[in-house]
């Protein structure tokens, strides 16, 4: 039973293979009457677009989005939104040795055992090519949370070992993308590109961590008890390629601390309710609280690898894959739009459910 | 919208307040013809229930359960399964003090800010004594995996900052519940059960880890790209009472290793084939791979300190909370049968899914 | 893969075999601060009873509904509101013929041959005896239909070949249920009595026709382009046991129309646009233009005769099907209620869903 | 909430305004490894083309249809299956005099109320220019339906009130296609041309009814209690635009039947259990039994005329709208295909259902 649908009320569903025609999506339960802004959507795009600088892969994907339908006169329709991207940079010959080799740590072994036949072009439906339709509809749920006020901010908090001391506060994102890799700590920043570097030369690959905060979200999103606001979160950002890990506000380093000093106390700012501190990441029991709503996104190390290394074919015999073609290091650049994408569509779907929530 | 149902094929709704009459649910797509193990359900019950050391809170709740339907001469019809559990030990008065106050980090303000209205008694809907619930439910999927021969194992590995060295290996069920904290390595839970009654008298409260082990598991399960296997892991443990964390395979630790020391080399094991390491956790591009499952889960303290703490009330007048009552100082003895409830539910449900994904 | 939940937003999740412990059922996304009427289910609950005259079955079920979670000091919390009816006027050994016999039109063979197993005994999950769980969750639906104004009334149009007149005009519900058959028109309910007498003599039963109207419906519900109104709420009268057909507006019989016919001019009453006509039954293009809301919905006769009937047992052996028991010649008086209640499952979750049509 | 997707294992999403750029959809869910017969999907797409004889509209839409993605050398890879068909032949100054004017029984004035605003040319989103997209998509699900050979035939058995005689028997594909409007009694057919002919000439409009049988399918399918097979297959067909009625076996007919001639009485043929007569249209307790499944749709009369008629316009405003363009006489000869592919994607959902309904 398919898992290419997010969101319960807005709803994503995504398409496409990397190397087939095109990939793209219908972003369903978005309402009528929203102002579009393409601009802004092409500015989103553009910062997932590779090659961006000399840290990241080269392919050049020109990733114009084409929008097929929901939108009349400059406003939404209350229709589905389609939409695609062509997949212009395809070179499937590139990848003829993959056709019967599992690289490790790639989906091709599970894809040929779930399916019994897979895309062996440049990772086919897992490639991270899938997540510029979730930057897309993310734009989208970014342009109707205007409307609240709420606004998104995610930024390289971590790669590899190096890691920004403080996360959470005052992102400043004219600083985030002032950095090569979006890390708004400038310090922090030139030692990461240093580490990039370096392990490049050793054909080497590097993980991270994206911390994110939603800022503006009113309280009460967020439906228990299931759906509770972090779990939801959670999902969407484990569902992003590479992601191994989430937390929300203290997240693992709280579990060590005593209730005393995780507890977030109550207090006033004028006639508003807030909290102290915000060891709970902005949500209490699945619901957001009105503080600012912040969590991590970990993840792994790139697969590819520029050096060889040991695998089996599908009859099980040991080959050696060898290290080519041009890779990120890293893809927490990269991702960034990509986490506030799917934190964008969570907060949306949430903000619509919540419309609901009482009469 | 609501949020209480969890699953696709095999769904669990869950219902009740902690001290309204009772709390149950109903299990639906559980198939026909599984042999019912009543005994098996109660002694996972039992697992969860309160009071059964020193160690944990001493509200005797009976658990009893009671199921209503969907079984038929012990073994299951196909039709709902649904089943209660009475709320025999109800004081409500106990908690006449907290109508108006809001308890730091519990979900008092929030309910309150969504619904308009709350059950302030001992937590209402947001109170753990849902997960009684969950424990039924995963005991069915427990009953169904026993088909495909698939085990669900979990343990405390943290609590507080004293914890276990090298997770996910062997973790022995008889070991786990001859621990009174649930950790299989004696000398750590020694060192954890003292942790313990240290803070007990402090009047303070401590989070820990659970990690969880699914053995069996054939290769397929998951199902890009948004219900990725772990993705739906995230959000099923995300969805339990105070857990602010998830990670799978080397998790966070391995956002800071290299991707050479990170990748999983395909090797065999006679015609099958396996991988070296598993610092995926067993799964690769959201798809089982055939090695074991493995995850952390990270819990916060417990809320509910027996000692004063500063908050307001609804109208936002400072008041003092004084601690009262007697409440576990750790849930995550308690919470490893949850754990392993949601895992099951969340295997099962993908056990099932695959089934359809090809011809 | 299960099919026990109706609805999107508003969700109903029924259990129960008809002579097992109970049947009930978890009403989840309904809004918080509602106001319940516990009077009102108790009445429209005693509208579905058996047994009300003696046209009708005699099992005498007391059909008292213990509410077990969702509300509190006499408003909704927004929780899922489970309900059951304990089965008490079991008497399974009436079954123990049935346990490898098909009765003819029955569901017996088809849930056989689906689950590999049944519960033999009333008909099992088949029996109508789980449309008392959707009376009480129409009941509460129509609680919350209070808020804006909407009604429901069904009655029955026609028995076997007995027909009103003219349907959809201004049903009394006080003419409705004065009438032993539920028909408003008196002359048409004596004769629709005098053939069921009759029938029931021969040991024969009959079949019949239930109008609805739901009048107050703002236009804009309904859900482009297969949650239409009219297909949800085909969809939901179809789902009652023993239900054939159902049309909405002119039906069948404006299939025979020209377009000039059948067309429904606008025009305006005062500053409302409505329409002169309303062959279309107040949905046009699958949402509500504000007219009132017509269908019809036909029930096949019951299939149980008083008279013996040649059929096959598991085997396939021919076998004789003593007509014993006491039945109902007819189920449509009593589906009256089962009917407001499918209508008003569908209608208050499509208020629901228009909230969020659009900004 | 939005209702843009169709079905529970196999979903299909559809997009597309009729003057927008392109309709089309995604098909997930579609098992991997079912070889993809692209001549038959062009076939399928031609049977419901405009343009096809004299008796239907002129509109010349070549209707080619363009694959996305889902579909590897031959097969299908268990990914989503996105297609569009541009929409070419677009006149939207054509529509201009719709712009403020609400045409009688068609959807101007529900999207209005609804959305707020609408896409007024021709039909927008309400246009039957959606369903080329359910064609498709019902074109796969009759490739996955050969596996388990069930076959789907649809055919028009009434326009306006020349209707067949007996309907459901035996229905030839080839004398189906052989009649320009798709009734294979040849006698009936003739006398539907001249009556279309006719009324043609009156620039009115006629209505129909289609008649539908599913071949081959086994018992089991449909899942109670809510999604019953014809439940379900109602929802389907009261989806389609212009459809006001759907009725399964005897339907209305046998509403009127004594319980003693609607019954069907079971025997055996060989080793296998069969009904005597099929009055249940091959579904007893929502289930398929293992006979033809047959049931009727009922299709009001085109709406837009080819006379004037009054109408009012946004503000309320009395005015003549003008019979002009070139529009179908009755749809149902073109919708017969789409009748065929919504019985096929019910028919494909719920063989999938069916196979994790008992271990």
């Amino acid at each position: 039973m398919p898992g290419n649908t997010f969101g319960t009320i807005l709803k994503l569903t995504t398409f496409g293979e990397s190397h087939g025609k095109a990939v793209g999506g219908i972003l369903d339960g978005f309402p009528a009457g929203v102002e579009i802004d393409e601009d802004f959507l092409k500015r989103e795009l553009a910062r997932r677009k590779p090659g961006q600088s000399e840290l990241v892969s080269q392919r050049k994907e020109e990733d114009e989005v084409e929008i097929l339908s929901g939108i009349f006169e400059g406003r939404s329709l209350g229709t589905p939104i389609a939409f695609l991207v062509w997949n212009k940079d395809k070179k499937p010959e590139d990848y003829d040795h993959l056709k019967t080799t599992y690289r490790p740590s790639h989906a091709d072994f599970t894809y040929s055992q779930k399916y019994g036949l897979r895309d062996y072009r440049g990772g086919g439906r897992a490639s991270a090519r899938e997540t510029v339709a979730r930057v897309i509809a993310g734009s989208f749920a970014k342009m109707l949370l205007r409307e609240p006020g709420i606004t998104i901010t995610a930024y390289v908090s971590a790669v590899g070992s190096v890691a920004m001391d403080k996360p959470f506060n005052n992102p400043d994102m004219a600083l985030i993308d002032a950095s090569p890799v979006r890390c708004p700590d400038q310090e922090t920043s030139s030692k990461m590109i240093d580490l990039i570097k370096e392990t490049a030369k050793k054909g080497d690959t590097l993980g991270g961590q994206i911390s994110c905060v939603v800022h503006g979200a009113p309280a009460g999103l967020g439906e228990p008890v299931f759906d509770k606001l972090h779990a939801d979160l959670g999902k969407a950002m484990l569902s992003i390629n590479a992601v191994k890990g989430f937390e929300i506000g203290s997240g693992f380093a709280g579990t060590r601390y005593y209730g005393s000093q995780q507890n977030d106390e109550f207090t006033t700012d004028g006639n508003r309710i807030i909290t102290k501190t915000n060891n709970s990441g902005g949500v209490q029991g699945g619901i957001s609280n009105g503080m600012d709503i912040g969590f991590n996104v970990g993840f792994k190390p790139v697969s590819t690898l520029m050096k060889d290394q040991k695998t089996v074919d599908e009859d099980g015999h040991q080959v050696i894959l060898e290290g080519k073609g041009r890779h990120d290091v890293t893809v927490v650049p990269r991702a960034v739009p990509i986490v506030e994408a799917m934190a964008a569509l969570v907060i949306a779907d949430h903000w619509l459910r919540n419309q609901v929530a009482r009469v």
